[in-house]
């Protein structure tokens, strides 16, 4: 029996998932490429548009990451300027791959408990001569739910592109892109899609990835050449992670089985609330306030007790058979604990008893 | 059944290697920080190497390109100066790489049925103020088996340092890093290992990696802060392809089992001579001349046949469960079929047989 993973991700992933992966294609097989096809297609669905909406879905390979840098290095040109809303270890990351490729911007910085002002970002952009903005959707260092579709109608306002990185909020959380004006949407195979971690995916205007034509600064990351590979024949320009392809074409079948983003969303709702309710019964503080929660992850002081270690606690739990996630803020000392990837109330019912256990047997 | 793919890749897997994927770990999990450990120890084995002697490997997400890519933005600094030996499609991918990346390269280019000449080399070597130089050992365009350790030992000479492409015959072909002088060596998880597609991976210097520091010009792939994040907490930047590398990890076990590299190129030798032998009774011509062949994978050339048809001839494989591979020549109309990947001399008959079927059925 494997570990359950409470995390951000890798998480966990059901069996028939798994067992998809049980076969080898050729990259060139026609099934493969209507495999390729149909996971397009059914990505643009999620995010409520369509090719004929205008709107367009590329596969990049790697993690998450890889898409972001991607979508940064191929989407800005060296001429334009990136306005980058930061709360959090992931905005930084993004504001790290713009210095790394030379591409002007502007960081926004508000605390990792605070959702990003739009006053301030708005008198920003009035000011600057930004060309593209950037946010995270769902904050994984905290689980902050940023309100994107604000921010989707100040950069509609002040004319700029629109990149979300909404990495763990995807699949989970109802998005749609044209309502939230968005350019550019990353995510990733393994997270609230619940495939197998191998690549990124990125959804966009067709208009915008047309605009990224010959500005890319690297040949694997090229977001236009990927994007017209797989439009010429339907392949990848290099061979692509069939298995995980495999599993996230089960993954978007299980999906539609749960009743969409819709349906997901309420057994990730009711994952938080259970969580929620359980750690505060057993005396855990929440770092961010109420009405700032996002339902993805949560995220927990260390208590204040000399007792407590989180090294000893985490590997108590993990003895257990339940994974969870340490902190990713800069100031506070906190740890996580992802409500997503196949897992259930019961799940997070166990996982709340086994910590009651842990915490009686390390006296805090 | 899946089809038997007889191609340089993705390939065909064993069932075991594919099961081994039926699990799901946290990427902090003691175990899978071990099964990291192990894989890089394992690799550093197989090109004959280790930590102790100078060595060390590092894992890139996403297809071969993308260890290609890592490799030369990270090693390359803007100040050097690097040779690219061509003889095919990949020596011209590296080409576009340095280019793309703004490293400046010299190509030296010869015929893709031609072995690189030692000698032009040599006077090149001598003539430019090189500081690096870089070969495709298995040239997969047409099969062409590169001699690696005359070119390592001319960069020695000349204290340049020595980058492989080994993507085709990593696993397969004899290597000995030390011997054949080589600072980079650059493969992949779903050739001659035989895991499934999902990284790459990159055996070097120790000295070298840390001369890569600060020189690349991307974040997800500078190679060495890849391996410094692997060398710190045994763990990938960012979230790794788990599955992928559970798969490699029983890919090794197999080759262990089927006595190494050795063993393997024994069956790879034998698949070889009996797809050599049977297309010859069938009145195929190969591309390249006897003495420059490979054993992982062989070029034919298309029958002067009005009646023979690759798209038709594919299919008709196909249908029965064979895929085969197209040609990827500048100048001839060329097919290929791949030796590698679990596939054995009884499935090569099995193909022969099936070429007989299809060559009668279309009469060429």
């Amino acid at each position: 029996m494997d570990k359950l993973l409470f995390t951000p991700g890798p998480l966990t992933t059901s069996i028939t998932v798994k067992e998809a992966m049980l076969h080898d294609f050729g990259s060139r097989d026609d099934l493969f490429i209507q495999l390729i096809k149909d996971i397009r297609e059914a990505l643009l669905g999620l995010g409520n548009v369509s090719k004929e909406s205008g709107y367009d879905a590329v596969i990049m390979q790697g993690s998450g990451t890889f898409g972001v840098e991607s979508v940064i290095s191929s989407a800005i040109p060296p001429t334009g300027h990136l306005l980058v809303i930061i709360n959090g270890a992931y905005g930084e990351r993004i504001a790290k791959i713009a210095s790394i490729h030379k591409r002007p911007f502007t960081s926004l910085v508000f605390s990792e408990d605070e959702i990003p002002d739009l006053e301030k970002t708005e008198q920003l952009l009035m000011s600057g001569n930004f060309s593209h903005m950037v946010i995270v959707h769902c904050e994984t260092t905290t689980g902050i739910l940023n309100p994107i579709e604000s921010f989707g109608a100040l950069s509609k306002k002040y004319g700029v592109q629109f990149i979300v990185d909404s990495m763990s909020a995807f699949g989970a959380v109802p998005v749609d892109l044209s309502v939230c004006n968005i350019d550019f949407l990353i995510s990733s195979s393994n997270k609230c899609i619940e495939g197998v971690p191998g690549f990124s995916f990125i959804l966009a205007k067709t208009e915008s990835l047309n605009s990224c034509k010959n500005q890319a600064d690297t040949l694997v990351l090229d977001l236009f050449a990927q994007w017209q590979g797989l439009e010429t024949d339907g392949q990848f320009r290099f061979t692509p992670p069939i298995h995980s392809l495999l599993a996230f074409n089960q993954a978007i079948i299980e999906l539609k089985n749960e009743g969409g983003v819709e349906g997901r969303a309420i057994r990730y709702h009711a994952n938080f609330s259970t969580l929620k309710e359980g750690m505060s019964k057993l005396g855990f503080l929440e770092y961010l306030a109420e009405d700032k929660q996002g339902y993805i992850i949560n995220t927990y002081h260390y208590p204040e007790n000399a007792a407590f270690d989180f090294k000893i606690f985490y590997q108590k739990l993990n003895q257990r058979g339940y994974v969870i996630y340490p902190g990713k803020l800069s100031k506070a000392s906190c740890f996580r604990i992802g409500n997503i990837g196949r897992i259930f109330t019961e799940d997070i019912t166990n996982l709340l008893n086994a910590i009651k256990e842990v915490k009686l047997e390390m006296g805090f």
